[in-house]
């Protein structure tokens, strides 16, 4: 197995987290996003979408969907912590929050990013396709945010994590949802006191520091 | 349990079909989207964020995400067709598959269809915050929903169903994506191939007649 990744771009730090919270190792190798290496002819003929993290299976197999990827490892590991959840109820939560977190908030965020300035001139959309900015996009991006940082911080004044009481997908995701949000300058509000309390705590996580 | 469904729509039909094919039944009750009942006080007390499909579980939990509706009933009915897959291959492949087809044709058809005309207007977004229209994103949008056929018809020239040799959920997706797209004037073209003997052949299953 091969895993294509680029730590410091939000997609890929989801599956690097999933993968340390599980003490999973696999062979890795970086490609540069900073230099637009995922559009290259030679990483392209390994992922043809131009994204990344992209997982080549032993037989050639490539999986480049974040949650896909998450659940070959899960299932292939049935030793290490499941954080994709147990049973139905807790699955479809864990399932429910982190689809959640990718379409009202992490979207936008990037949405909100990607719309504006010459850094992503013809490039508002991740992979092969070139697409023009809206800068419109942001506004509505912007508030898209705002409005789920506080449905976040009411279902963490219910939960201990995320989805309920156990550390999970979801979790990750929202943790990097949030230092991404700062490229937007978006911080988490200081009256958001779960979303704050939820974040210190699990900021100490091996898998998180 | 009870399921608040409105067959009309995409997102619940994906649960209606998934439901038939595996011939589970659950009490329904349909919530009219065309008078926006989706949006009255009545439902957001069952479901806070207006939206549809929603499974109520019998001790209260409410879950709205298709995948993670469709993820509780696979899991807790194990004897009926598995359409999430089985080993940890195959569920990554329909989880990677279902997963574009939502944000790189499901998503652009409803950006397509809701950024234009009054019937949406103030409501270009699915749900209860208020999003004014943006005209630009119909043209990005249909650019991606034709890109994306492209795309799909390459994977139905080496698969017999989208996900590989077995129907599957990502099959399910793709149908009620192409039935969708006719609402913003976007068919199959004749020479996509693959894409046309693929739709002919699921079309007559008893889920989707």
């Amino acid at each position: 197995m091969m895993l294509y990744t680029f730590s410091l771009a939000p997609s890929p730090q989801r599956v690097e987290i999933f993968m340390k919270e599980k003490g999973i190792n696999i062979p890795s190798e970086t490609v540069d996003m900073m230099k637009q290496e995922q559009l290259s002819d030679n990483y392209k003929e390994i992922n043809p979408r131009g994204t990344l993290p992209a997982l080549v299976l032993d037989d050639g197999t490539v999986i480049s969907e974040v949650v896909a990827i998450c659940r070959y490892l899960e299932i292939s590991n049935p030793d290490t912590p499941l954080l994709l959840g147990e049973d139905a109820k807790q699955q479809a939560l864990i399932g429910e929050w982190d689809h959640r977190l990718e379409s009202e908030f992490l979207l936008p965020i990037a949405d909100a990013l990607r719309n504006q300035g010459d850094g992503f001139k013809g490039r508002a959309l991740p992979g092969v396709l070139d697409i023009e900015q809206i800068p419109q996009l942001v506004t509505r991006s912007i508030k898209r945010i705002k409005a789920f940082l506080e449905i976040l911080d009411k279902q963490l004044s219910d939960n201990k994590f995320v989805a309920g009481d156990t550390f999970s997908m979801a979790d990750i995701t929202a943790y990097v949802g949030i230092s991404f949000a700062v490229w937007v300058q978006i911080s988490v509000p200081e009256e958001l006191k779960n979303i704050n309390r939820w974040f210190d705590e699990i900021s100490k996580r091996n898998s998180l520091k």
